[in-house]
This record gives structure tokens, sequence and C-alpha cells, in this order.
């Protein structure tokens, strides 16, 4: 078992030194807390990752979850760790006082995932009863926040988001769970649910499903959604918690993540099931969009995650597994061999997985910074971090996964064959990670998202503040000498992307939408490249300053220019992936759109 | 699970329309054959994939072997698969009638491969078993052939390649296991090796292990090293077999491949392990090298054939799975779901996939082919063909192994949340791939064995040959105006790879072999785009002179239309990834090679 999955450093590095975390502690709302209460928090998701998830990464993998007689039984360690996150309050940190949270900054709560999905993230619990309870107290009357929501935040009870069905994945607009109005304001459901993470369990007293169904009559497509809470064991009103006829179908058995049940529901097989309509009828999809940036902030943080304790695993294996000498003393035999580290290509894959992982770990803060200012700010400052983050989601939520992937997989070579056996934990990874790229909208979605809404909303005003953004931390790198010519090859990469999309927007004002995205997610690849090249001159702007500031020594030397030299990396060995993906973009040549004739496939 | 796991007419078009295989039977070696006789191994092989492989694919990779006092222990239906396979004759095709086989050519014995692993790669027992018995053939004494090899080829024994030790995986120079001569002249093998494919089980009543030791007081490094056969139970002398005091020390557990199991062996424990002498002592590696690329190739056609058969699942998923509207009717709610192949960005996944995996198989029998030529034609013909071979191995085992691990990640997002289940088989092959570009020299090998030795060896004389092969295809294919901008375009390429070998070719003259080999790898996957690019075209000239001479129909049509048409695809959105690597290849900025100073990485 390796024994490093993170780095505090390069936590408190991004949060305080880059970020700067405190600054939010400007706005009234989240005034209480300063570094310290940010940093008690951060130490208090270590503890529990250390001492009740890390040591059950295997396990949780090992014994999946199992149906049996209608119930679904999960590893005992995870009820632990449930009661141990509500009592440090890590489940409501992101909730108001009111609330009965800690009013944390989303930055600080991303922090606490991705700490705890370094260590294990099969144990991925705790974010949906998370965003379950928020959708409640956002939309729902104060009623329903009371009924439910505490014993959501202390663990006691599951919280789950059943968006998919059989029919339904990618499509939302064609939901067919029906909600039949009762006399006593209530709904009757009947339908299927098919993916629903942590959708059954016995670590949990209750779960509660916060459920999108159609209401008898509704409008069709995406406009006649609305939003449920549907219990496992619903409230008779007299104290008591009574059957709700949410029938457990099936619990898939999936690659990876196997600590979390996947659940197919079954609701209204005796016709008994009731629902409790969240907010206005016919809003589910809007209410579940205005929460689909934090569950996105949630996915790629939990791919960081997972790509960050492969990477150290990585590492530790090649600092002290010794194979083969060094290429230029190929002839001495009689010398020992040499930690696999010292070689060049063992060097660029690690490289490469550093560079993934703190640039995808950087772009999140960024996104959750742009989140927190988004709800705690007013006027044109609170519309340009909504309109920021927006922009940035699609890739904050694919970048993360797709490289993640990626960065896995270099792990996993690190190891030569040993990666591919059970005595280390990177197959496990390599297996866990594969699912980032799939749930809470595939990169092929995302793509579209970006491509086609939030390149061209509000006439292209967000990547006009994105590309403002962009200038400031190239101005900033500007100013040194050695950060310059980055800084300039940043600049001409924004100058690609608007050719880019010139060369495409014809097709929008042909209203050719097909043509317009269809290599979509090639732009997101791109796209993507050219945000992490700007995370990373920013990570290097800040470590520059500290070298020039601190005089820092030992450790800390070797981490500034750590930074530096991986910022160097990623251009050189990165950015110019961004040569080829814009020659196919300016493509005119159609390959991928059907025609009247099928080809054979 | 998926019906179609290959496509029999690809097969043909690339076997009998592309390579010609039949011209192969103008040398004596093959003259028994002809194309009828070829035909014939490939259906007997499809009909045991069909009934003893691909029925059992989940199930070999559910039940996992098991070490158990000693003795391996693997799915039942193993032995009855060698059983067959020895009675078809096919585990010995590629022998020739002296030694009990049927001198069938390396394209066929190929061809057979790629339908076993294709229908279920977990049953990964006879290629082992054949490459074993062609060592013996090929260096040892007829004694030994008589002793060993007819029990290899009728899958009563099992054959192994022992080369790895826990001390030494990629760097076979620090074997260590020792061998020490016996007045009989057998020696006693003492020593430890691991990741033994099919190293132990109970399928078999022998395991034969081709074993790489060093022979007491034999020069250090690879000059000194040895080839052993080791068997389980060895012969007494007296018709009987005694216990070889080859112990099973373990079985790994695997992320993939589970079928087949990978042993760590221990000999010598009770000082018992007789080993009998290959060939010339000290031959072991150059004897071990010479069956390399019959390995590669055969690992190469692994990697094709799970890659194929993920694409086959993924293309029968997206035809019949409803999705969402196209884009350009997004607003007709009334109107059916669209099957997913429909969409754009899961055309370009599936025409991704289809071009990764049927420009691999074609470089896997052009190599083949080539093999066949430098075994029996003689001369400028044969050294030619065994030098071109040389150069394009490194290829032809990592381009399909690491793209085919890209390709099966397509198939699984083809799939969306289902490809991350057990219920469709794209995440096993996810899993069972992973090992391709590990196994047999790990894809930094094979870049170093490029780059390092294949491009230079013989003063160049090898790319030489192969740019003038490749120059042959653009000259065919410039004479039709359709296909004219490819050759062009190809064309463009190779000037490319010579640039790129320019600016690196200083770095040899000044001796400085770890910067030259720096970024081998992105050397490697350039030089494979470029090379696979040469295939799609040599594809793309046959079926555009069967269009232009067959006048095809209706399924013949679509697929000649489909192999230009993945052509141009591959030539539009792979292709210009070698721009990025070239920019990176030909950058002096130096980021991967150790100096003093330790990085914080």
């Amino acid at each position: 078992m390796a024994t490093t999955y993170f780095s505090k450093r390069n936590l408190h590095f991004l949060l305080h030194e880059v970020f700067k975390a405190e600054e939010l502690t400007k706005y009234e709302y989240f005034s209480a807390h300063d570094r310290e209460t940010f940093n008690l928090v951060l130490d208090s998701a270590t503890y529990i990752a250390d001492t009740l998830m890390h040591p059950h990464l295997k396990e949780v993998d090992r014994n999946q979850p199992e149906l049996k007689n209608g119930q679904v039984t999960v590893h005992p360690k995870i009820k632990e760790y449930l009661k141990a996150m509500g009592e440090a309050g890590l489940i409501g940190a992101g909730f108001s006082f009111d609330n009965g949270g800690q009013q944390l900054p989303k930055m600080i709560n991303s922090c606490v995932s991705f700490i705890l999905m370094a260590a294990n993230n099969g144990m991925m619990y705790t974010g949906l009863t998370s965003g379950a309870a928020h959708l409640i107290t956002s939309f729902g009357t104060p009623e329903l926040s009371e009924a439910y929501v505490p014993n959501l935040l202390t663990g006691i009870w599951q919280g789950t988001m059943a968006l998919t069905e059989p029919q339904a994945g990618s499509s939302l607009s064609d939901v067919t769970t029906s909600a039949t109005p009762q006399p006593d304001g209530s709904y009757k459901i009947k339908g299927q649910k098919v993916f629903i993470s942590a959708g059954d369990h016995d670590a949990a007293e209750n779960i509660i499903h916060l459920m999108l169904a159609r209401i008898d009559g509704a409008p069709k497509g995406t406009k006649g959604i609305s939003l449920f809470v549907v219990p496992k064991y619903r409230p008779d009103g007299q104290d008591n918690f009574v059957d709700n006829d949410v029938t457990s179908t099936g619990v898939y058995h999936k690659m990876g993540q196997k600590g979390v049940p996947t659940m197919h529901l079954t609701m209204g097989s005796n016709d008994n099931t009731i629902g409790y309509l969240v907010g206005q009828p016919h809003q589910g999809l809007p209410y579940m969009f205005q929460m689909m940036n934090e569950a996105r902030i949630g996915v790629g943080m939990t791919a960081t995650a997972i790509a960050t304790a492969a990477y150290y695993a990585a590492l530790e294996y090649a600092r002290e597994r010794p194979q083969s000498r060094r290429l230029n003393q190929k002839n001495l035999l009689d010398s020992p061999q040499t930690p696999i580290i010292n070689h060049p290509d063992v060097r660029r894959m690690l490289l490469f997985q550093k560079a993934v992982t703190e640039g995808s770990l950087s772009l999140l803060l960024e996104a959750a910074r742009l989140y927190d200012i988004s709800e705690v700010a007013e006027g044109e400052e609170k519309e340009n971090a909504f309109l920021l983050l927006d922009l940035l989601m699609p890739v904050a939520k694919s970048y993360p996964s797709e490289m993640g992937v990626q960065s896995v997989s270099q792990s996993v070579q690190t190891f030569g064959g040993y990666g591919f056996t059970e005595d280390f934990p990177v197959e496990q990874l390599y297996r866990d990670i594969r699912i980032t790229p799939i749930y809470e909208g595939t990169t092929g979605i995302q793509a579209q998202d970006l491509l086609g809404r939030k390149m061209t909303m509000k006439g292209g005003k967000a990547p006009k503040l994105l590309f403002a953004e962009i200038g400031k931390t190239i101005a900033d790198a500007s100013t040194h000498d050695d950060l310059k010519p980055y800084a300039d090859q940043l600049t001409a990469e924004l100058k690609r992307i608007q050719e880019v999309m010139s060369s495409l927007m014809p097709y929008v004002q042909q209203g050719d939408i097909e043509r317009y995205l269809s290599d979509a997610t090639l732009f997101l690849e791109l796209f993507g490249v050219v945000i992490i090249a700007w995370q990373w001159l920013k990570q290097a702007v800040v470590a520059k300053q500290a070298l020039l500031t601190q005089n820092p020594e030992g450790d800390e030397l070797a981490f500034y220019e750590g930074k530096i030299h991986t910022m160097k990396f990623f251009f050189h060995y990165e950015v110019p992936k961004t040569l080829g993906l814009a020659v196919r973009l300016k493509d005119t040549e159609v390959l991928t759109i059907v025609t009247e004739k099928e080809l054979a496939l």
C-alpha cells in the first residue's frame, strides 16, 4: 500500500498561495472563518481519510455490495465512516449555519472531497448526501428541509440523485417516471431509475432520493419534469416510518468504484410509493441544472484525487525500484541498477502525471473559488463569476476525468508488470477512474455544452471574460524573463482558439448545429489543454515570486522549482497537441455525419 | 454478450486482397498449400473460437486460477480447449512437417491467433506452447525435440517462456537464476522467475519452461545467459516422470486476462531442479531475441483482437441503443429517439475504433508476411524482409497495444454507464488489454529498440527500405484523383520523420545516447501514426481498385466504401497528431534527464 496519497504541501500552495482562500472571508457569509479554521477542516478530513478510509481501499473493492432478499449490504466500515463524517460536521460543512452547516466555502469543501477521494474513492457516499440535501434546502419548503436535512447531514440517512432511467441517460427530456397528485398534496410515483449511486444500502437508516418525474399531464420534454423527494421509508405522520415501496431491483456489478452500490430501483410496484414535490412543478430540470456545476466539480475532483493517489504510488515505486543502468552507462555491469526514476522515459511519465493531476486540481480550485464568489458576491462580480464558472465547468469536469484516465494508465505503466497485479493499488485506481468521463454528463455531452452553449451564450461574453482573466496571468508572467516565452506561447494559444471559433461560426449562422458540433469533443480537448496551460503558468508565477522573495531552501526550494519545471513540461509536451487538434477543427472534410447511405462500419 | 467479435470479411480482404497470402505458396516450403487450405484453417479456428472459447469469456474472467496445496487449478474448459487445439493441429500449425506441423505461414497462424484472442483472450495458452516448442526445434538437439515437442503440439503439455525475475524485468542482463553443470550433461537450476504466463496449471499434464539462467562462472551481463528446458516433471530415464522441484510460489491476481495463471516459480528449493541446455552455452539471449519478433507479433495480435471484439460490441450497441434526437432535430420531441450511431460524436468514436483495429491488423499481417519471407526466401529478398520486419516490430507490438487501450476505452465510452458494468463485455476487455503495452517489452523498451537500434542499424538501411515500400503505395494511390491528396500527405509525413531524425542524430554523434533516446516513446508514437497511415492508404488503393473493376453492390459496395472512408478518417483525425509530436521531438529544451539536483516531483 502506498503511504502517500496526496500532497498537503501542494494543497496549501494552491489554496493559500495561488488562490488565497482567506480572501473569501472578506465576504459577510464566510466572515466567521480564517486560514486557521480552513486548515483545521482539512486536518479533520485528513484524519478521517487516514484512519477510516485509506486502510480499507482494497477491502471495499474486493467485497462489493450484494443484493439479498431486497436489501443491499455494504462493507461494515461504511457505517463507521458515515458516522464520523457526520460528527465532524463534514457532510454539512458547506451548508449555512441556519441549515445546521459550517458555512464553509466550496473551495474548502472541494479540498475535503479531494482528500477523502484520494484516500478511498470507493467510499463515495457523502458527496451524494450533501448534493441531495442541498437541493432540498435550495428549492424545498422549510417543512421539507426540517423533515429530511438534519438526518442527512449527520450521516444517519443517505441522499441520492435519481435522474437516469433505462431509456433516458444523456437524454433527460425522455424521463417517463410518473407522479400522480394525491389529495393531501403528495404524489404517487411510478417508474424505474438506473445507475443510482448509493441508491440502497444498510449503512444508512433511510435513503432519500431526489428524483425526477413527470406529473400527469405535464408538457413533453425538458419543460415537464419535476423534482421530488422520494424516501425509502416515509413518515406516516405519527412519528413512524413506513416502507415507501421503493424496490431494489438490482445492484450493478461494475469495473470499479465497487465500494459504493449502483442501484436499479423500481418505484410503485405495489402502487404505494409517495413523493413530495420540491419547489414548483415542471421546474425539476432547471433545479437540477443549478446543482450541476457543484456535482461536476465533485466528479472532476474525484478523478483528480484518484489520479493523484495513483501518481504518488507510482512515484514511490519509481524511487525505490532499481532496474537497469542509465543509458550513457549501459556497459557498467558491475554498478548497481539505478532506480527507474532516473530513466528519462519514466521521468517523462511521472512528470505527465504530476502535470495532469496538479493542473487539474488547480483548475478545480479556480472553479470552486468562482462558485463561492457567484454565491456570495453581488452585482457584476457575482454575474461574471457565474459566467466564468459556467464556461470552465465542461473543462473542469472532463479534463481531470479524461486526462486522469491517461494519467493513471501511466501510473500503471510506471510499475511495469506489477502495475497489472493486485499487489499494488494502481490497477484498482485504473478501474475506479474509468467511470469519471461517463457520469454527470459524458465527455461528449460536456463538449456540446461548451461549444453549443457556453462559448456563445450572452453574445460570447464568457470567453471574453476568460480571455481577460488569462491575460492577467500572461501579464504577470511576462515580467519574468524566464516565464515570458511561456506567456507568449499562451497568447498564441488563445489566438488559435479564436481562429478555430471563426472557422466554426459560419455553421451556426447557417443553422447547421449538427455540423457545428460534430467535432465538439476535439474542441473541448483543445480548450482544455489551453486552460490547464493557464493554470500552470499561474502556479509558475506564484512559485517564481516565492523563489525571488522568500529565498527558500531544501524541500521548499525543490517544491517551487518543481512547479516551474512542471509548467515547462506541460508547455513543451502537452501544449503542442493543440496543433493537430486545430488542424482537424478547421478541416472542412465531413466524415462523421450520417448521410442517406449507410457505410459499413 | 455481443454476437460478433471479428469480421471474417475484413480478414479475407486483408489476407487475400491486400496481402495476397496465396503468393507465399510459390515458395517451396509453403507449396503444399493454397487459398482453400488457408481458409479451412481459419474456419477450423473459428469453430473452436465459437464453440469452446467465446461462450466462456465471462466465466474464465470471474473464476480466476487459484493456488492450493502447491497446485494451480484453472477453469475446466481450458483442458477441453487445449485438447481441441491439439487435435485440430493448430498448436503446431506453423511447424514443419518434419516436426509434426502443418508448415503453414505465419500470416495464417497470426489470423488464427487473431480469431482465438478476439473470442476469448483469457484462454491465452497455446501461443505460449508454440513459442516454447519453437525454441526447442530451432536451437535444441533432435533428442530434446523428440522428448518434448510432440506432447506440446498436441496440447497435452504446456510450454512457457521463463525470462523475468524479481530483480530483472526489462533488464534481462541482470538475470541471476543459476545453472550448475552435472556429470550427465544436465544442469541443476536454482532461482526464481516471476510473471510466468501459464506457468502452472492442471489442464496440462506437464509444464515445460524455456528458461533463462546463468551457468556457473559465465560472463556478466547479456553475454552469459543460457537457455534451458526446465520441465515441471522430468523423465527419469525409465519412462517415468518425477517431480522436478519447480515450486509454484504464488499466482498473481491481476486486473485482466484472469483466465490464464501468471506464476511466481521457485526452482531448486530442494536442490533438485534439473534443466537441459538448449543449443550453445551463453547463447540464451540471442536465441530468445530470434523468437522475439514472433512473440511480439503475438502480443500485437492479442491487443488487436481484444480491441476488435470491443469494437464490435460497441458497434452493435450503438446501432440498437436509441437516445436523444439528431442535433438539427432537437425539438422534435414526438419523434422517436435515434440510435446513437447517428450522433457524430458516437460515429467519431466508432470510426476511431475501426481505424485503430483494422489499421493494426493490417500492419500485423504485413509483419507476418515479412516474417514468412524472411524465413523461406533467399539472398537479398530474405535479408531485406528481415530488416523491414525488424524495423516494423516495435510499432507492430506497441501501436496495437497502446492504441488498442485507447480504442477499448472508446468502446466503453460508446456504451455510456452500461460500459462500466459487468452486463456487457467491454469492461472486461478494457481490463484485459491493459497488459499488452507492458509484456514482451514495454512501450518504453520498444521505443528504445526502434530509435536506438532499428533506425540506425546497417547505416540506416531499414528505414530506406521501408520508405521505398511506402513509396510504392504512394505511387499506386497517386494514380487515383481522390486518393492523391492522401498520398501527398503521406509523402509529407515521411519528410517529417526525416526532419526529426536529422535533428536527433547530432546527439548520437556526440555520444549522448541518453539525450538521443530521451523522447524515444514520442518518436515511436509519431512513427506509428505514419506506418498505420501507410497501411490505410494501402487498403484504400485495393478498395478503390475493387470499386472500379468489380462493380460491387450492397454489402460489398458498403464494405469497400467503408474502407476508403476510414482511410480518410485516419488521415483527417489521427495523422495531424504528428504535428505536435514533431514539435516536441525537435525541441531542444531538456526536461526529463536527471541532473545533480533532485526536483520535487
